[in-house]
């Protein structure tokens, strides 16, 4: 294993740069930031009203229901490999 | 397939109240904020000088990077399955 290394990245989402603290590559945090940037510019087209802080909670909500997804995607797929081992 | 109804929750999330609108069972929405609500706290407590927006922002961006690993945990899944059937 290599060691691990904290990397220090700065990004820009929605016009504002944040230091992002990781062990990920630098490219796999700037697609990450990427898609919370495109995500939040989506959201932001369908409400137009809504201010930064609103718009990002409403990102992450989003997202977490993206991820509670993949989540039931993933133990669908695990009980098919365990009916494959009987 | 029961018709597809659009819901209209009220959510409380690091303070604030959202609405969400979505197909999704209140308990899933409701589940989903508190997600989104204890990540902001767990990020807030490590950071506790960023505004609302930066550390919804950071949220999104930990959520998303979440869901990449999710995906890649998807990916190495089907491959598995995939060669089950050979």
């Amino acid at each position: 294993m290599l060691d691990e290394k904290k990397r220090k990245i700065t990004v820009d989402i929605y016009g504002q740069q944040y230091t992002i603290v990781g062990e990920e590559s630098s490219s796999h945090i700037r697609i990450v930031a990427s898609m919370v940037d495109d995500k939040m510019r989506e959201i932001s087209a369908m409400n137009p009203s809504l201010d930064t802080a609103k718009l990002a909670v409403l990102t992450a909500v989003n997202t977490v229901h993206d991820y509670m997804k993949l989540k039931e995607q993933i133990n669908q797929l695990e009980l098919e490999l365990l009916k494959k081992r009987d």
